[in-house]
């Protein structure tokens, strides 16, 4: 099934389930109110929304045309969202930039970072910045929203406790992270508000797209509606997500809502770094990578980070051309007080 | 008003108005379910609670025994937890035990990161983790929980949106924290589950203590029940909370029910390192801070961080010498899964 949180003036939204196509929704709010409520009590609520969906899909109750400028981010705030860093070649190209070698440990050892989970934006909605100096960035990746896991859970149950399958824009300044870092303690200026897909879906959905640990589907990142990245979500994934919650739940349980992210999802080219789309490349999912590769080629970043005005959109397409999860669409917008 | 969150088998509890002396609560759910809900609302719903928690100072409304044990942390989960660092003695100490100097811009620039904030442990509970090797710690700091707070805050505006007053236990695993700040994502292992105290408060029943960004009364931190700590959280804090807020409010919004933390309260001594209780000092708020002045003071540490069975109390009193918050009081068991 595929879930949506429908704006309505409250903090967590309203809870719809919509059409396998995105054409239509009914409301779901008297089974759970909010998504949140659903994940709470997922093995009592779920086989409703499941019931819900599937009536959907036959036009059998009420329902309305589905948009996703409509919707929120899935959940509008969680309890948790930690991203994870999944896909290694993006990891050493920015330690190759910075004439740092990798640690032998990333290679079993995920790095992840605690997100800030409060204000999530809806996935229609401006990303807000208050300086275009910071260094504005997408980076588009695939999350995963668990169940309750134990402490000290293995692969396997990590594995059975992912609910949801969705996209993220995990926004980024660029500009403020060095510093930020170098601190010692982590993102936090530097981590903005991210944003999440208009829809949420069960991994039954994605068929043979999704094999338990990865997505095997290209991730569609436009820049200013030209093409920016294609690159494919199941391939150069070091650490699958099964492998990300097991390692976030190695001191302590992760509440059912948790949202795990995959990182920026890169792929490598023949072994090297990647290539622009318009060069024939899977071009990239944040425009960092793209600098990055700049910098190692020609010793200078070329491509500009965000500019206020830029639109970014991001979107997942099934085997038949169909949007799965709806699709981010932010613009820059300059943030006045 | 002091409020509390009352277990009941539900993830979030049920919301209480607490009696000044801790002795007696009544039910507040028929005005709000949870402090969540009631911080989603607070200025509708926190006049009615006002006016509950004065009736029930004059035994006007049903009441029963207020029991510690019973209560879970105010916010049995959260949407963020951002813990600051606030006392920069301790991170000067620590810094200087390593041999690396203070960078300027730490008097200036608040640290702060992103804690875990979906399932917090209530404050009678066991500190579980699987291995004692992993360096157990406690951290005593004093912790706020703020209303909405909007990007680009200046220190007023973060003043005013402070709502309640609570303690927190930042359990630390010192063990695992220096190869994961190493790889230079911030802390996750080295920070399971936090606690906080059984009550929180509004500022105004802090009287004096309270001075709109300081609490200025000694934290009272006992190990095995013998007398560890005695700093005042109100010296030697070089951010006060409407500085830390408004820090953490500079790229994003804050929601309302966000805490934020103190970080680890220390106390300098004649402008020296602290001295044990025993020794006539104020002591340590963590174990951490008393083995970095033996290292500098002998070369060797030699207090070990937390065994399984070791019981560490958390508490504050008003010049009365009343607890203010009830008591995080929490032994440290052996997880098995």
């Amino acid at each position: 099934m595929k879930l949506a949180t429908l704006k309505n003036g409250t903090r967590d939204g309203k809870l719809a389930v919509v059409s396998r196509d995105l054409t239509r929704f009914t409301d779901a709010s008297f089974l759970a109110p909010t998504l949140q409520a659903a994940l709470d009590d997922w093995h009592r609520i779920a086989p409703h929304l499941a019931a819900l969906a599937e009536s959907l899909e036959h036009d059998a109750v009420p329902f309305a045309r589905f948009h996703e400028h409509e919707a929120h981010s899935p959940l509008p705030r969680a309890y948790q969202w930690a991203d994870g860093s999944a896909y290694l070649n993006y990891v050493e190209l920015v330690r190759k930039a910075r004439g740092v070698d990798m640690p032998e440990s990333f290679a079993s050892n995920p790095l992840i970072y605690q997100g800030g989970s409060d204000s999530f934006v809806p996935p229609r909605e401006p990303i807000r910045a208050a300086d275009e100096t910071w260094g504005i960035d997408f980076e588009a990746e695939v999350a995963v929203v668990v169940d309750d896991v134990a402490m000290g859970a293995d692969c396997d149950e990590a594995r059975a406790a992912i609910r949801l399958v969705m996209l993220a824009n995990d926004v980024s300044l660029r500009g403020l992270i060095p510093a930020e870092l170098a601190k010692g303690f982590g993102f936090f200026h530097g981590k903005p508000s991210s944003s999440f897909s208009p829809v949420a879906v069960t991994p039954d959905e994605l068929g043979e797209a999704w094999d338990g640990g990865k997505l095997h589907l290209p991730l569609i990142v436009d820049l200013n509606g030209k093409p920016f990245g294609r690159a494919n979500a199941g391939i150069d994934m070091d650490f699958d997500f099964p492998a990300l919650i097991a390692h976030a739940a190695r001191t302590r349980p992760l509440a059912a809502g948790t949202i795990i992210g995959s990182g920026t999802v890169s792929n490598r080219l023949d072994g090297g770094p990647g290539k622009p789309v318009g060069q024939g490349g899977a071009g990239y999912s944040c425009i960092a990578e793209q600098r990055v590769i700049e910098t190692l080629e020609t010793g200078k970043a070329k491509t500009p980070f965000l500019h206020f005005g830029d639109k970014v959109r991001i979107e997942m397409k099934d085997t038949d051309g169909r949007s799965i999860f709806g699709a981010i669409e932010q613009a820059v917008e300059k943030y006045e007080k």
